[in-house]
């Protein structure tokens, strides 16, 4: 045995960080790197060498050994405000179709990054996502082709999505059900929170770093659920401070009760806009939760407070995603085919 | 003629500002002065040494050039996290009783500041306001005790507050309308505003540092209007940027129109809660604001655009409501009879 042969350099590469893979086989993760490069504490937008300089530092050492390992990248890179803008494709979206709309980044060392696009719904707010369309293509991967798929998958994080898929019928194509993306929702929820917890005063009277105490999240949830009270977020948060005050909630629960408050405000807001069926639905919607795992089991301790079934979680979505991307269009297979390594191009690119 | 003579040095020492203001007969503002000094600007709390010296750098030279004057103050410097903790008065409050439980600091140079207490109102998510109702108190100045009152004081800010202010018949007393708060609602959206304009992605692609674009206001307070969309605000939120990154929100407009969705989103909690009856009530509740002059405007303009009655505004109601509570307190009058200038305290101290 020898250790599995590297295949692929994928970025997962956000607002608030940078997620490297190198991947072998099968998506199999050989090596990972995460660093707090997101768009948000890189210099001023526009600046390609300070991105330069992030993806040098991150994967320099995979490339100096494989200089020829393809690249492919998801997430905030792609947008106006990152390295390259990578046009969005509008709504609805079959996600077959994802790959083969890679815009290409030429480093200033000659190598190439293959961005993903990612994806708009056009409406009276329009709403948009970048990266999250890579983790659902990776959490919907090994699932039965022959059966119809109706999920909605959350992806919670610094801008929580909650996307809707589908499978609509599609005469010109062989595969039975197609994924199609016909819906989704955006929720500012984990940039507000760090937001209000470090620029606020609500977090002068926090006493924890750290999310552990279940009872205070479990407590902020309840406040929110539908009809304990009808003031919105603006006025519910400020019970953070005066339950502190009161004595009724001590310092170290305030953080995780303001985690329920906005995790809570979230989950109504999705029923709400019916885009979650309420838990008494006798046709549940079945829920897929991927990303960061503590996050997703918080929000899977949430959905259950709420009444729902316990939520599926898929595990390494970001980095099954842009592998399965990278496949679909094509980067892996030429690097397989060593006979054809001259061809240095993909029709896609 | 001669410039009239200093009866009062009256503080209004909040989370995000101080303002000071020298006082003669009838409130007459001699000079203020207003400094970025609130309690979120000052070193960790309980540190009593940085208040020493903000309140020596704001108001020595007032008192060096007449020792004796009376200071009062109100504010978030009454808090806990404040200089020395002000007990709050549990609603509903008789607003005549407020200046009979000012609380005592001793600065290390001998000079007393008399410190009016905050309000708290128990209920499922207790509610507490510290300073404004002090500018509630101003805001009635003047207004004919014979009439019964029954108001919604609205005082934008860092915190937002919205008092209801009603005449309750007391058998006891010689004046027939005393005015008491009975309840009030707290909404943190100046404090949001900042942290999500400076703090998060929002304010990456905002131009302009000033908000005057009324049109783009007017646009962020249509979507919060009851029923333009149900998603809550950290959902709404995004739609400050998907509307700037497909064009349809420049740059320079998307500060107000940030500020459209907050104050929007009060408004409609404010009216969800019944605090604020319907535009459409055939028994209107007159609305008083107070505070900022331009954010007074601003508040008075979106309550029109929602169909309400141009509000009132009052002017300098801190300042009189400063002054109201020490005449109230005998702090004045001590100084008007200089035959009893010895009698250095007051009962009620």
């Amino acid at each position: 045995m020898h250790a599995p042969q590297a295949q692929l350099i994928a970025l997962d590469w956000g607002t608030s960080s940078l997620r490297a893979y190198l991947l072998g086989a099968q998506a199999t993760v050989i090596e990972q790197r995460h660093l707090p490069w997101g768009l948000m504490q890189l210099p001023e937008r526009g600046n390609a060498r300070a991105f330069e300089q992030a993806f040098a530092a991150v994967c320099g050492a995979w490339l100096s050994a494989a200089p020829a390992l393809p690249v492919i990248a998801a997430g905030m890179i792609g947008s106006a405000q990152g390295w390259r803008e990578a046009p969005y494709l509008a709504l609805p979206v079959d996600v077959a179709q994802i790959s083969q709309q890679l815009t290409r980044i030429e480093t200033s060392l000659g190598k190439v990054i293959h961005v993903i696009p990612g994806l708009i719904e056009h409406s009276l707010l329009p709403n948009v996502i970048r990266g999250e369309e890579t983790q659902v293509i990776g959490a919907l991967h090994g699932r039965s082709p022959t059966v119809p798929l109706n999920l909605l998958i959350g992806l919670p994080g610094t801008h929580s999505k909650w996307v809707r898929v589908e499978s609509r019928h599609d005469a010109c194509r062989l595969r039975p059900w197609p994924a199609w993306i016909t819906h989704f929702d955006t929720f500012m929820t984990g940039e507000v929170y760090a937001a209000l917890r470090h620029h606020t005063i609500l977090g002068r009277t926090m006493s924890s770093e750290t999310l552990t105490d279940d009872a205070a999240f479990a407590r902020g949830l309840e406040v929110m659920r539908a009809g304990v009270t009808q003031a919105g977020l603006l006025s519910t948060l400020f019970s953070c401070r005066t339950l502190g005050l009161t004595g009724a909630l001590r310092p170290e629960a305030q953080a995780d009760y303001l985690s329920g408050l906005l995790i809570g405000h979230e989950l109504a807001g999705l029923q709400a806009l019916s885009s979650l069926p309420p838990a008494t639905s006798p046709n549940p919607l079945p829920i897929v939760l991927a990303g960061n795992a503590a996050l997703c089991r918080r929000y899977q301790r949430a959905l259950t407070l709420y009444g729902y079934a316990p939520a599926e979680i898929a595990e390494q979505a970001a980095a099954g995603g842009l592998w399965q991307v990278a496949q679909q269009a094509g980067l892996i297979d030429l690097r397989l085919r060593p006979t054809h390594s001259t061809d240095k191009g993909s029709s896609h690119d």
